[in-house]
């Protein structure tokens, strides 16, 4: 079983590359190598098994052709633009989120021994004006170039699939918290931020008021569920290859109580609530009453709580624990 | 008020600029140049204003740059490879219907005037497994590539407009029957050949039993309706430029009673009935419990009765009234 994760430099890419370290195995069988590919050189793991790590751009067909081997049976693609960075450039996220991606389809297609490949989409092709709750059903109604973009992957990996070009499976993220490292620019920073910044002892705002809701996932959990839908027979999954993954609706008030509950009540004093009418703006477009029916009939999971979810990110990301200050 | 149609040699783009040469007027002001563009030359009508016939090919962007020229206040783009030929030669299809549009759509923003953009889509962008009835809010679940293309095409319209680089319509088109002329590569080609081929005295095949059921329109009433997209104001269609453009469901053999009704029993008499599994597969992928409620709000219109249609066919495509052969 040869692998390969595009993106893999990226919070979830790296992830995946540690934990297929761990298991060995895909699909039932042993996993033979591991490619690593990026713009920028990935973190390599240990691994039972050779771990290559390739520069790639997916935007550029000539470096996919390259760097897509021959023997590739699963690939990965998580290699994207950000949200805000690809409504910012729309050149970059139409080269990158949509050029790219269709680059790897055809590179798939040129190979012809049709590859697994799980597509990292996001719930962001959702929004505007449909009826709740959001379904599989639902009209994919991006209000985003971010969105669109991975909408219109996600039609094109079904046509893909359906031609017998590529084994597709598309999987529309939540919003992955918490999410560590330095915060970023996205609209959509603080949701991880009210939490990993104060964990670390640190000052962070909130823009928006305690009873938002939105549709959020820990990483562990994606990374389970992205090696899951590789898992998936492709009979399970019919004509259409994309579907929303499990997450659950949760307001700042509630994911504040669960970190709060781990972690005693310091953290959320140093949360400082200023409202950002911009932000408040851009996040109440969004969609929060989600359900991902198809996902979990499929076997993939929400988290349980997120009171696990902190447990967890202080178990990945703050070994120290939280820090008191 | 300058005007070009892209795919004016067609059977839509040429009636359209006939319409258009009647007028006289779009959008409330006089117009002074129809430029009518396609891969072959297209005809050209009598007009009170000037009219320019252009070759381009939309899957170049250089001929793009080429053709459209600055200045040029409204665009109906209606080039596409049809459906048969799109699900035959894919490359054909995402280089013209997906890649075309795309070009058009770019070409839009570097003019930097935010032309009006009438697009042709279809009700192809429908299919599979969702539920009836299928309104503006269905999820757009196409089963060919040929739909898959045109799905795409309508987010990046809706993206591109959303952005302010062009002031797009997108409407997904009804099979339009009865189309004149020779059979063409679509897959729903019989739907007007069982028609067109008896009411010129020859046999016809019909590959679908009288019970299957599809949603039509008549040529006139679609050409008025393209027209009539391209006169609303930007602000009665909100994000979502996209909607389908009103058509009525019939059943074959409710058109054939229409035609029997309009022309006697002897059209009818030469239409053989001969299953073809390929055009039934497509075709059964289809929807056909289709409402078009945005646009019927908008002022766009279905057609009364296929009667009229047949007889709108009669005055406009057979002069010399049916042949009785
Ligand atoms: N993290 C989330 O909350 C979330 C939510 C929804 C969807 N997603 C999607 O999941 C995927 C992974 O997300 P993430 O949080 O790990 O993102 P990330 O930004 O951390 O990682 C993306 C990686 O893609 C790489 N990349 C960018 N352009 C590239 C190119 N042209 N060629 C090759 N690699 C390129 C980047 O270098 C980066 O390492 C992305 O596709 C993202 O759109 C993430
Ligand atoms: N007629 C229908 O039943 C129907 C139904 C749904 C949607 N549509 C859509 O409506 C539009 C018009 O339909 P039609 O029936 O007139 O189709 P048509 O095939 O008669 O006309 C399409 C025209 O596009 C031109 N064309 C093809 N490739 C081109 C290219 N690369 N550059 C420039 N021109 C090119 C062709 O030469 C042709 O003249 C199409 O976009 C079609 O997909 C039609």
């Amino acid at each position: 079983m040869k692998v390969l994760i595009l993106g893999a430099g990226g919070f979830l890419g790296g992830r995946l590359a540690r934990a297929l370290a761990r298991r060995g195995t895909l699909r039932g069988r042993p996993i033979t190598g591991l490619a690593l590919a990026d713009v920028a050189p990935p973190p390599m793991p240990e691994a039972p098994f050779p771990v290559e790590s390739l520069k790639i751009d997916i935007a550029d067909p000539a470096s996919v052709a390259a760097r897509i081997a021959p023997g590739t049976d699963v690939i990965f693609h998580l290699a994207a633009i950000v949200s805000a960075h690809a409504e910012e450039d729309l050149d970059a996220g139409m080269a990158v989120n949509m050029g790219g991606s269709l680059n790897v389809f055809e590179r798939c297609r040129a190979l012809g021994s049709c590859p697994v490949l799980v597509f990292a989409s996001s719930i962001a092709v959702y929004g505007g004006a449909v009826p709740d709750p959001v379904t599989d059903a639902t009209f994919l109604n991006p209000q985003t170039s971010y969105g669109t973009q991975k909408a219109v992957a996600e039609l094109l990996l079904n046509d893909y699939s359906r031609r017998g070009l590529v084994d597709g499976r598309g999987l529309r993220l939540p919003s992955i918290s918490v999410r560590p490292g330095r915060p970023n620019r996205a609209a959509s920073a603080f949701m991880s931020g009210i939490f990993r910044e104060p964990l670390s002892g640190q000052e962070a705002i909130c823009p928006v008021g305690s009873d938002f809701a939105h549709y959020y996932l820990g990483p562990r959990r994606c990374v389970e569920n992205l090696i899951r839908a590789a898992e998936l027979e492709a009979a399970a999954l019919g004509q259409n290859r994309c579907m929303t993954m499990p997450g659950r609706r949760w307001t700042i008030g509630q994911m504040i109580a669960a970190m709060t509950e781990v972690a005693g009540a310091a953290p959320a004093r140093l949360i400082r609530w200023e409202p950002q009418p911009e932000i408040e703006r851009i996040v109440s477009g969004w969609r929060d009453d989600i359900r991902a029916d198809r996902a979990l009939a499929l076997g993939l999971t929400a988290d349980d709580s997120f009171a696990d979810n902190i447990r967890q990110f202080l178990e990945d990301d703050l070994p120290g624990g939280p820090v008191v200050s």
